[in-house]
């Protein structure tokens, strides 16, 4: 089958920029990356913003083939290229037109990054005691408290600060912040295990002023909820090409490795791991772009912004990063004992790729959090069973 | 959304032939059941026959939803009702005009039933290992042999056979035979585990002649890899619908069970399990249609018998088939450990449905011969990869 | 190594009674079987039972050879013979010498049976919300309520009942009840999926008379406990003799079955399943006999019953039921796919034994009961983490 | 129970080297760290050195306390310390009397390292294809080759080197080299992935000359094989040191983690972890102090070493690692996700400890490897099955 073009382009930059650097990827790495702008170069940055605000409009479909294909060769250059969609979609759906047209338009013409300030240190997954206060004074917005971990907010354009209203303290904002506001400071960097080629930050934000009208449309907390079905979407999609790019390393050890006198790939016990391999990463595949069409579904309607607040966490996005980070999670630990001795070091790329895969069962809700949310929302209503 | 006319057939059938019958359904009664006849009454016998022989001409994904909605109810009249597309897809793509004409118009027009003779003692899963040959007498074809495991065997209107061929030991024909073809003899009908209201019998045969202008077209065995192309992925749909039933039939049990004062349903643990079980299901059902309509498009195309050939056996159909029975049988084996003491009796449905599940990962090829055909066929050849 | 007498009793027995009977016992005949008798026979009926009541004084680690050598055979069998351990112990420890005297020195004597009525239908593992009640008049206790599962009750000679005090609803009492006292009436046999050769019943009390000097000292629930250590060891022990026979059973089939022109016993993946059995069987021996003798350990205290109220439930006890459930289970599910389409029917043995297994996740506590007891004694107190 | 002199020496050491010091011990500091020299102040230098040496003579039983106990603080220190155990083994029981007074007594003495070079790349598991040779040049024996993996060759006193024989290519021998003696090169350490604070190297022989004196008595894979039962029980201890290090970790977070406003340890789904993990630490238990004690009822007989060379690889050692390294990957990939986003950063242990956790399924010998041996030794002899 013919790739799209937007395939091979993604396919030539991993050729050139990624393809034999497992090693400086892995190394945490100052950030940005400087093949972060290189990728831009390829006209692909941020490739899902609107049509309207100059970027190419890709579905989430798209979307899922280009993450395959990034995170085949590195999870952490996938993930950093792709999760501003969480942010963006937020903007997109519930920003006014005036914030739209300024703060996309710019992501666009710029190739930049927007990073998104959930997450908190005691709020965990429950987001609903975040602590980080929005106040209104006047027309401006004005911001307090810390963040746990953002990704790329260390050299965004913009940021979407979730946060509690203090005036309702059962109301959540969701507000556009300028990265460059007085008052928003990078704590530090995070020492992570795996994604080392991205940078994921704890911020502190101390009396932060941007106007009201700054703020988007609708509760926080559901805004964030539709934010992440994208992202969660992708997420699990890394966890499809990690685990590709895993089948492909032990097929390539398989050839040259000998036992009982004759290559590994005859072996039966080998064929079988193999075997199973190839119909997980099949079902993962299905399960992505099964998640992804039934979000484009709902993108397509004239009444997406609406659709989306209403439905709040698809339940596509919750099961797919579910499976894909559990399936991921299995190949990664039957591959990791396939190497003997030599996969207990660094010099295969095995560990690297078991700690990247790692993290999808980990970021934007484990798999309690998930396994909870589905069983209340999609289990215990009979209608919403499958 | 709307559920479309033949769901809606399937339902009602269901409803007043199979809700509340488990124990008789279980009971291993004589074969067939009269209702199947009744089923016959829905106008959905045989629903995917091709319309040229006046059948309803519903695609596979269609029977994905149909098989999912029937296996629900009960797996063995689900199991006895789509299997026969096994053998009438052979017919239809390498059955000349006239065999087509007069065998599948009867069956359109007396809801009969079809069922193919491949697997045989010795062999096993190694077709090409099988003894019962056939042997060209002028313009008659002669067979003799015994095949093992044969669903329908017992009233079914025409059998494809596949045999080996006495003149050239490395060839392979798919003959069909009229069921009232003399020498055709049931030695006896399995007293299987599970689907105990479908009939798999054991058959002989003993100097069976039939013209030779009832040999389909092509190889046998890999016409065989054809048909089994839908099947498999209809048995694979079975372990969905019982997958559902056991989560429903869980639900159900968890709000009038008690833990700690309060319904089963509000405990962390068992959220937890259904939520996980949905997820499954989720995929499962993702995984049925995604190889459904992979196989719809094959059948679609004006050459699809000769595509199939060439494809044989469809990675899709053996993946699904794994990953179902696999999931399937996690779900079950989970859930019949929920039900406290009276889950060991047969007071609950549990152990029937476990039962049922049983069978996915074993007919038509178990998941050891399934991983090496996936390894073989589509991780080998680097191309096949997903 | 030598086998001890017992051992060869019991082998001899197993080789008489039990080999080749396997559809049998597995029907569901009327119980008591009379092999149950021809065991008597060997001098070893009740074989756990004191020598100061005539008994053979056998200890658990004996128990757990004996156990593990008729579950082999048929894991209803064992569980039939050893399960009296659990009402007899408790009658041991906490029973008057009177009351020891005449019912313990019958049980020898006769060869009889002795069952205990704990569970009910409301109460599942909750024992501390059962309605059975006790309550005294004079020197005399009157019971009645419904107890749901009790094995042997319909042909033992006395029972011991737990039960609420009506005068102390928080109190609960163990009472020895000859199995023929007025009042006591089984209700059903209970349909069983496996285990078919032994018999539960679900039994009522209706004014059920007996002498208050029945009553055993302590707390009910707490003595119920100390019985359900024995039990519990040795229905683990059915699952190690279970595996065993899975094992050899595969490798009776492995040797005449060919797989690509070899037997199925040289291909790589059956001899790496085969293996890991062994492993896993390995470390269930281990596990109980290392549980053995800790009970052992205290049984041979001159405080024994002391100690055990003190103690209450094993940790040993639970967490060998735990793994012994989940282990045996994992490889009756494996097996259960690795005998083709014959596995599928009855004429395979696989089946039964399968359906057997499953019993030891379920009765006396699932293994959601026993983690959280493990949790809430064992590894919340830092003391008392392994 | 009061803890042997010993374990409190052990946990003195642990407390003042260990504790705290996670990160400096998985930094891959220069070897041997200090402390090795520390721990050898507390008197237990390779403790289980013969008494007539000069050694404390203390059993296996005794070292799988040690080792859980070293392990519970830092597996790659535990593994260095006992790891010599493989070689010392050999030597004690297939060295001449001078041989053994010389080395073991000077490794009494100096507290020193021993060190075995046995695998090779090309040869990986499969011992018998390696290529480093030995060859007799009157009463010297000449060894020349790479050895792939060896721990402590650094910085030890003495190594055993296996070798083929350049004479009888079907002969292989096992020679104690002196560290020191010319030709004998470390090529490089390994960058291990975990165990970081353990040293292993690639080591080059090349024309190293020692007397034939220093040959060891008999084959020289068999004298492996034997060398390794020691070595990998203490292996599998390490899973279980580090398993309950996780416990502990675990229940420290869940007591400071709020879930829904109860802090985690109220949490079902949280306590069924914890009570699984407490279950498995318990068998992990059994088995390794059952194995430690199979081994040491052989080590106590008078022909302990011509006993073990008619036995060769123990069942039980086989079985301890299998068993213990896949449970304590079970625990590990469980855990690894329960700490939420931190628990992906370096601010968080839990990425060491599984890291730590890995090696115990892939040194001496992977899974794979050991399936196969305990199906051909101990699954086709029928008498050698459990």
């Amino acid at each position: 089958m013919k790739q799209p073009e937007y395939l091979r382009a993604v396919q030539g930059f991993a050729r050139r920029e990624l393809t034999g650097n497992d090693a400086h990827l892995d190394s945490l790495a100052e950030a940005p990356l400087p093949l972060y702008e290189r990728f831009a170069g390829t006209g692909l940055a941020n490739w899902w913003l609107p049509k309207e605000h100059g970027g190419l409009g890709l579905g989430l479909e798209e979307s899922v083939r280009i993450t395959s294909e990034l995170a085949y060769h590195d999870a952490g250059v996938a993930f950093t290229l792709f999760i501003p969609i969480l942010t963006t979609s937020m903007v997109t759906w519930y920003g006014s037109e005036e914030l739209k047209e300024r703060h996309l338009g710019r992501l666009v013409a710029e190739n930049g990054f927007a990073a998104t300030l959930g997450s908190e240190h005691a709020a965990g997954s429950e987001l609903a005691r975040m602590t980080t206060t929005a106040r209104v004074e006047g027309d401006t917005v004005v911001l307090d408290g810390q963040k746990a971990f953002s990704t790329n907010t260390g050299f965004a354009q913009f940021l979407v600060v979730i946060a509690r209203s203090q005036e309702d303290p059962s109301g959540y904002l969701a507000v556009l912040v300028p990265r460059d506001t007085p008052g928003v400071t990078v704590d530090k960097r995070w020492d992570v295990i795996g994604l080392r080629s991205s940078a994921t930050y704890q911020v502190s934000l101390s009396g932060v002023r941007v106007p009201a009208a700054n703020v988007l449309r609708g509760n926080g907390l559901r805004l964030l909820e539709v934010g992440l079905n994208a992202s969660r979407i992708l997420i699990a999609t890394t966890a499809l090409g990690v685990a590709r790019r895993i089948r492909d390393v032990c097929m390539d050890y398989g050839k040259t490795k000998s036992v009982k006198g004759a290559p590994l790939t005859a072996n039966a016990v080998f064929a079988s791991r193999l075997g199973q391999f190839e119909m997980q990463i099949e079902v993962m595949t299905n399960q992505c772009l099964a998640a992804a069409r039934a979000y484009d579904a709902i993108a397509a309607r004239p009444d997406a912004g609406e659709e989306f607040l209403r439905t709040g966490t698809l339940k596509q996005a919750l099961t797919t990063k579910m499976f894909c980070g559990q399936t991921g999670w299995q190949i990664a630990s039957t591959a990791s004992e396939m190497f003997g001795g030599l996969g207990y070091t660094h010099e295969s790329v095995i560990g690297k790729l078991a700690r990247d895969m790692r993290y999808v069962s980990i970021v934007e809700g484990g798999d309690d959090v998930l396994r909870d949310l589905v069983f209340t929302r999609y289990v215990v209503p009979v209608s919403k069973r499958s």
